[in-house]
C-alpha cells in the first residue's frame, strides 16, 4: 500500500488520542502499535469483572463501569492479506468521503470511523446473497445510526448488489436516486428497515431478532435447523441517549436474543461536541443491567483482530443479546476534523479531502475501487448463491420431511395468506349482543390466529384492557419463544418500532400492538417509521375517546383521529360495530405495505343494521337511508362509538318526516380512494346539508361536512368523570345532532 | 390500636413473601418482626458494594445486581408513637380504598403499598406550607405513578390543604370535583405537576430539581441560601420501563441533582400480572450506570425506620440523584388481592373492603379520619406557616443586603414580566438581510435573555442546527449550574417533559426546547402533557419543511403542523421572516398557561414587507392588497417559507391586473380567536377564490380556503434532495399558486 506510513502515523495518534480519552494507564492494557501491516495488538487481556482480581485497574475511566471485558485477541484465521483489508477498509472510506464530498451535503464521520467494523461484518462475518437481496435465511444488518449510510452504500457496493452501483454512489442524496439521505428500505433494495431518527434502528433489530428467534424455535428440527441467522447493529451514542434503545434494549435482554449482536461507535462526538456534555453514563453497567453480555473494544480503529474476536464471542453466547462497545475515531483518517463534531454532519471540503487521501495513503481519482480490493470482494456473488443453494437444498429436505411445517414456513417467506382466510373473519347481525370493539377486536385477532400463521403481538402491559391475548397460544418469553403473545410491558415506542423489524423480517409475519389510543403520542416516531418503510403493522388502539370516562383527560385522545388522517401512507380505520371490527381487520391483513390503526372503544356498542366488511372497505358507505334520487334532507356522518348517535338521530329525525341518511366514516383514507361516482354516491355534492358526530377534535371535518355543514366534535381536553356524563357534558349526543340538522336542512 | 394482631400478622405474612420473592437466605439479611408496634427491625445490616467483603451475599436476587446497598437502620429521633404512625398510614390506606369503592373506579393498590413512604414524606420530611401551596421554596413531590393519585390526595387531605376536603375525596373521579382520575395541577392545588402517563412524572421533577438546583446556584449567598428545597418521586415500574425515565435520569445524574430523591414503588406488580412477564432487568444496576445513588429498602410496608434511614441517607448524598427501592406489596392489608394485579386499577368490592378493614383492624366507616390522626396531622398547618414566615424573614434579609438579586429572584418567582420587556424583541424592514427562521429566533432568544431571568433552555443534541445557543451565558452543568444553556443530548422526550418540570418550578421561569421539527414525534407525550397541565414552554422546532432537502422524508415534517393545530390549548406558530419570528416570540412569552411551537425554516427567507409583530399577534393577518372594498379577486395565504411564494405569485397576478390579497397565517389559534369583525376583515366570507400554500399536509386547509377554494400542500412523504429541487418536484411553487388562482378566479 502506498504511502501507508503517513497513514500508519495518523493512526497511532489518532489511537493514543482515543486511549488518553479513557485514561488507560495500566500497563496490562498498554497497546503497542507494531508497523505498517497492523498485525494484532499484543499485550491486551482480558481483565475480567472478577472483584479479587490483583492485576491493577484502569485508573478512572470516563464512564464508570468496572466489570466489563475488554476483547480477548485471539488468533483467528487469517483469509485475507492485512493490507488488502485495510485498502477494502480505506475503499470504504473514501467512497463515503467522495459521495458526501460531490453531493456536498452527508455525513462522512460515521463511515471513516466505523469503517473497520463494517469491512468485518460485511466481508468476513455475514452470511448473504448479493444478487437475492431478500434471501430469507441472511444475516440482517442494521445501520442504526442511519446518517451514516454512505458506511452501507459503499458495502453494498462492494459486496455486488445491484442496488448501488458506481453511479448510485455518484448520485446520493439526489432527486430520485437509490440512495438517499438515511437508510430507505423501500428505495434501496439490500437496506432491511429505514433508519435515521435515532433509536429506531436498533428498537426494528430487536424486532429481526425476535422474529428469528420465534421462527427459529416453531420450525426448526433437531436434524434441519432452517431458521438460523443473525442480527447485527451498528448504533452511536445518539441512539444510545434515546429512551426508545433502552426500552427495545430491556426487552432484548429479558428476552434473551442471543443472536442480536450490537456494535456500539463508542467515538465520544455528538453534533453538539463531546459527549461529556450530556453523556457521562456508564452504558456498559446500563447494559449489563438489561442482561446484556458486553464486550469492549478499545481500538475500534485498526483493531481489527479485537472485533473479530469480540464478534466471535458474542456469538458464543447463546442466551444474551451481545454489546460491543467499539471505541473509535469519527471522522479517522482525517488530519484535522477527526474526533470532532465538524466532521459529523458536513462534507470535508475540497482541501480536506486532499490532506485525509495524502494521510491515509489514497492516491486514487474519487469513487475508484482499486481492482484488487473488487477482486476481493467479487467472490460475494458465487459465495452468496453457494449459500443460498445450500440452504435451497436443506429446505428441499425439510419440505420432505416436515410437508405442514414446510408449508406454512414458506407462506410466512412469501408473504402469500392462505386462501380463503377472510373466512375466518366473524360476522354479526343487529341481534348479536352489544359489545366494546375492543372485545370484538379480540374475537378477529383470536379468529385469524388460527389461519395466519404470521400473526403475533402483544401490548404495552394492558393485554387485559387491549383485549389482545391470543388464547390458543402461551406467551412468547426466553424460553417459550414458539408462542405468539407478545408482552412488550410498559414501552409503547419500543414496541412499535419492534413490530417494525418483525413485519420486515419477513412478508408473512403480520406483527400487532396495542395500548390506549391516547399513547400513540409515546410511539408516534416509529408508527411514523411503520408508515414511511411500508411495514403493514396492526395497531391495536383501545380506549380510543372520553367514552373511556373516568381516567380522564391524561387517558383520552381528542386529536388523534387527525393527527392521523394527516399522516401519509397510513390507515386510520374506527369502526362502530362487529362487522365493521371485522372489515378494519380485513383491510389491516390485506394491506401489507400500510400500517393500519385500529381505534377501538371501551365501552359497550350495538351492533348496528346496515354495517357491512364491504362497507368498511369503501372507507364510507351508508349505514341507512330513508331518502330516494340520492338527495337525502340531511347526511349524517358518525364514526366510531358515534355512529349509533347518528344513527339514533336519524330515527327521530325520520319520525319528524325528514330524508336522512346515515354514513358511517370508518376510513377517510380509503373513501378518498374510491371512484368519484362512488363518492358522489354517498355524498351527493348537491346535498350541503351535512352533520358529522365525532367524539375528538373537529379539526379536517370540514372537508367533508363543507362550509355550509355542522362538526359535532370535541375541541378541548376531556375530563374526569363517567363516560356517560362526560358525552352529555360536551355535547356529543343524539339532541346535538338533531339540533343541527334541522338547523341547516 | 383494636385488633391489630391481625393486623400484624398479615403483615407479617406479607412481608415474608415480598422478602421470599428476593430470595434472601443470607442471616445478616435476616429480619426479625417483634410485636405489634413495629419497632425497627433488628439484624438489618448494610452491605455494602465492597467486594473484597467477606459477608455472605445476598443468593440471587430477583433483578440482578449485587451492589446495591440496602439502608442502614439508623436510630431516628422519633417523635410519633408507632401505633399512631400505623394509624395514620392506614388511614390513607383506607381514605384511598372507600374513594375507589365510591366512584367504583380508580387505582387502590398503589396507595395501598405506598402509604407508608406517603406518611413518611408529607408528615415527617417534607417541608410545605399547607395553606400557601404555592410558597416558592416547598419541597416538591411528584406521584409519578399517577394513577395511584388518592395516595396524594389523602396526604394533601391529612396535610391541610384546602383543596381536598372530604367531600372531594367523595367526588372522587366526578364531574367537575377537584379529585379527578389522574394528579392533575390544574385542576387540585397542592399537586405540583400533571401526571399518569407513564414516566412523565419522574422527568418532571428532574425538572424541578433543575430548577431548584439553577436558581440556588444564582442566588444563594454563603450567608442566605434563600433557594433550599428537595423533589421527591414516587414511580412505579410502569415509569421505569418508559424510555422516558431513562432519559430523564441519565441527565440527573450527568447534572448531579443531589436534592432529587426518587422512591421506587417496587411491588413486582403491573397491569399484566407479575413483572417477570417483561421486565427482568436491574434497575439497581442501571440506576448506577445512570450515575445515581442507589439504596434498597427491602421492607416497604412496615420497615419505616428503613425508609426514614434511606431518605436520611438519600439527602446526605449531595452530588447525586438517589433511587430508593422500595419493595412493597401493592394492595397491602387486601387479605385476598394483595400482591396481584387485581387490585391495581379495580374497586376492591364491599367484601374485600370489609375484609381488608377486618385485617387491618380499622373499624371505622367509610372516610373517617381517627381523631388522633387529625389531630397529628394539624400541626401542619401552623408548622407551615412558621417555616414560611420564616423563609419570609429570610427573604427580607436577602433583599436587604442583596437588592438586585432579590428582585431579579422575586420576578421569577411572581412570573411578572419585566417592565417594557417587549422592547428587546429584535425588528427588521425588508432591507434587512435574508435568513433563516432559525437564525431569526436566536436573535430572538438572546435578546430576550438579555431582559428575562427566568429564559433558559436548549436543544437534543442540537444546538448549532436549532441555533438555540444564549451567546451571554455557559452551559448548565454539574458544576456550573448557574449557567442557562442547558444540553439535553438526544433525550427529545425527556427534554420535554423536563421543561414541563421547569415552567411549573417558579411561574417566572420560561423554558425552551429544540429539536427538528419532525422530531416532537418523539416528545410528542410531553408536549400535549405541556399543553394540559398549562406549562407555557417554548418549543423551537427548526427544519420544519421538506426545504431541510437531503436528509430526505424521515427527517422532513409533513403532517406535523396539521397535528398541533388539532390539539387543544397549544399555539402552533409558522412565523415567515425577522418580524413575525419576533411576534411568535412576543406571544409564546405571554402565554404563560399554554406552550407554543415555533416552527422554523432551515433555509434563508427574505424579510417581507408588510409582516409585523403586531399581525403576529393576530394570528392571521393581510401583508399585501391591491384590492378595495374588502373585494379581492383572490385570496392567497401561506405560512412561514411559503409566504414569499404567496407574495411572489401576487405580484404576478397583480401585472395581469388581478386585485390580489395576501395573507400572512402564522397561527390558526389566535385567528380563530379574533372578533367576526375582524375575521371577515381578513377573510371575507364573500370572496371564495381563495388559494392556500404551505409545504405541509393540506389536512385541515378546507376550513380557510373554503369548498371552493385550492389548498397547495404536501400529501405524501419527502423525498432526499437538495430543497429547490423537491419543492419544485412537490409544486410547491409560484407557478401552482398563479395556475391555481387563474382556475378559481
Amino acid at each position: 500500500m502506498a504511502a501507508s506510513s503517513s497513514s500508519f502515523h495518523l493512526s497511532q495518534a489518532l489511537l493514543a488520542r482515543a486511549i488518553s480519552h479513557h485514561r488507560i494507564n495500566s500497563s496490562s492494557d498498554r497497546i503497542s502499535l507494531s508497523g505498517i501491516s497492523f498485525p494484532s495488538f499484543s499485550g491486551l487481556k482480558s481483565h475480567s469483572s472478577n472483584p479479587s482480581s490483583t492485576k491493577p485497574k484502569p485508573a478512572s475511566r470516563r464512564r464508570g463501569g468496572n466489570s466489563v471485558r475488554a476483547t480477548a485477541v485471539e488468533t483467528l484465521d487469517k483469509t485475507t492479506d492485512i493490507s488488502l483489508v485495510e485498502k477494502s477498509i480505506n475503499t470504504i472510506r473514501f467512497l463515503s468521503i467522495d459521495a458526501v464530498e460531490k453531493a456536498n451535503s452527508g455525513h462522512p464521520g460515521l463511515p471513516m470511523g466505523c469503517a473497520p467494523m463494517g469491512h468485518i461484518l460485511y466481508d468476513e462475518v455475514m452470511r448473504y446473497n448479493p444478487k437475492n437481496p431478500a434471501w430469507f435465511n441472511r444475516d440482517r444488518f442494521i445501520l442504526s445510526a442511519g446518517h451514516g449510510c454512505m458506511l452501507q452504500y459503499a458495502l453494498l457496493h462492494l459486496a455486488g448488489y445491484d442496488s448501488v452501483q458506481e453511479k448510485d454512489l455518484k448520485e446520493f442524496r439526489q432527486w430520485g436516486s437509490r440512495t438517499p439521505g438515511h437508510p430507505e428500505n423501500f428505495e434501496t433494495i439490500g437496506v432491511e428497515v429505514t433508519t435515521g431518527p435515532l433509536g429506531q434502528g436498533i428498537a426494528n433489530a430487536v424486532g429481526l431478532a425476535l422474529a428469528e428467534k420465534h421462527l427459529a424455535a416453531r420450525f426448526n428440527k433437531p436434524d434441519n435447523e432452517i431458521v438460523d441467522h443473525y442480527t447485527y447493529v451498528i448504533l452511536g451514542d445518539g441512539c444510545q441517549m434515546e429512551g426508545i434503545s433502552n426500552e427495545a434494549c430491556s426487552l432484548a435482554g429479558h428476552w434473551g436474543l442471543g443472536k442480536l449482536i450490537a456494535l456500539y461507535d463508542d467515538n465520544h462526538i455528538s453534533i453538539d461536541g463531546d459527549t461529556e456534555i450530556a453523556f457521562t453514563e456508564s452504558v456498559d453497567k446500563r447494559f449489563e443491567g438489561l442482561g446484556w453480555h458486553v464486550i469492549w473494544v478499545k481500538n475500534g480503529n485498526t483493531g481489527y483482530d479485537e472485533i473479530r474476536a469480540a464478534i466471535k464471542e458474542a456469538k458464543a453466547v447463546k442466551d444474551k443479546p451481545t454489546l460491543i462497545k467499539v471505541t473509535t475515531t469519527i471522522g479517522f483518517g482525517s488530519p484535522n476534523k477527526a474526533n470532532s463534531y465538524s466532521v459529523h454532519g458536513s462534507a470535508l471540503g475540497a482541501k480536506e479531502v486532499e490532506a485525509t487521501r495524502k494521510n491515509l495513503g489514497w492516491p486514487y481519482e474519487p469513487f475508484h475501487v482499486p481492482e484488487d480490493v473488487k477482486k476481493h470482494w467479487s467472490r460475494h456473488t458465487p459465495d452468496g448463491a453457494a449459500l443460498e443453494a445450500e440452504w435451497n437444498a436443506k429446505f428441499a429436505e425439510y419440505e420432505k420431511k416436515y410437508k405442514e411445517d414446510a408449508a406454512e414456513l414458506k407462506s410466512i417467506i412469501s408473504g402469500e395468506l392462505p386462501a380463503g382466510w377472510e373466512k375466518a373473519l366473524p360476522t354479526y347481525t343487529p341481534e348479536s349482543p352489544a359489545d366494546a370493539t375492543r372485545n370484538l377486536s379480540q374475537q378477529n385477532l383470536n379468529a385469524l390466529a388460527n389461519v395466519l400463521p404470521g400473526l403475533l403481538g402483544g401490548s404495552a402491559d394492558l393485554a387485559s384492557s387491549n383485549m389482545t391475548l391470543l388464547k390458543k397460544f402461551g406467551d412468547f418469553q426466553k424460553n417459550t419463544p414458539e408462542e405468539r403473545n407478545v408482552r412488550f410491558g410498559v414501552r409503547e415506542h419500543g414496541m412499535g418500532a419492534i413490530c417494525n423489524g418483525i413485519a420486515l423480517h419477513s412478508p408473512g409475519l403480520i406483527p400487532y400492538c396495542a395500548t390506549f389510543f391516547v399513547f400513540t403520542d409515546y410511539m408516534r416516531a416509529a408508527i411514523r417509521i411503520s408508515a414511511l418503510c411500508e411495514a403493514g403493522v396492526i395497531y391495536v388502539m383501545t380506549h380510543d375517546s372520553i367514552g373511556l370516562g373516568e381516567d380522564g383527560p391524561t387517558h383520552q385522545p381528542i386529536e388523534h383521529l387527525a393527527s392521523f388522517r394527516a399522516m401519509p401512507n397510513i390507515l386510520m380505520l374506527r369502526p362502530a360495530d362487529g362487522n365493521e371490527t371485522a372489515g378494519a381487520y380485513k383491510v389491516a391483513i390485506l394491506n401489507r405495505k400500510r400500517p393500519s390503526i385500529l381505534a377501538l372503544s371501551r365501552q359497550k356498542l350495538p351492533q348496528l343494521p346496515g354495517t357491512s366488511i364491504e362497507g368498511v372497505e369503501k372507507g364510507g358507505y351508508i349505514v341507512s337511508d330513508n331518502s330516494s334520487g340520492n338527495k337525502p334532507d340531511v347526511i349524517l356522518i358518525g364514526t366510531g362509538s358515534e355512529l349509533e348517535i347518528a344513527a339514533y338521530a336519524a330515527e327521530d329525525l325520520r319520525k319528524e318526516g325528514k330524508a336522512v341518511r346515515v354514513v358511517s366514516f370508518v376510513s377517510w383514507e380509503l373513501f378518498e380512494e374510491q371512484s368519484d361516482a362512488y363518492k358522489e354516491s354517498v355524498l351527493p355534492a348537491a346535498v350541503s346539508a351535512r352533520v358529522s358526530i365525532e367524539a375528538g377534535s373537529t379539526f379536517g371535518w370540514q372537508k367533508i361536512v363543507g362550509s355550509k355543514g355542522k362538526a359535532i366534535g370535541i375541541d378541548r381536553f376531556g375530563a374526569s368523570a363517567p363516560a356517560g356524563k362526560i358525552y352529555k357534558e360536551f355535547g356529543i349526543t343524539k339532541e346535538a345532532v338533531v339540533a343541527a340538522a334541522k338547523e341547516i336542512s
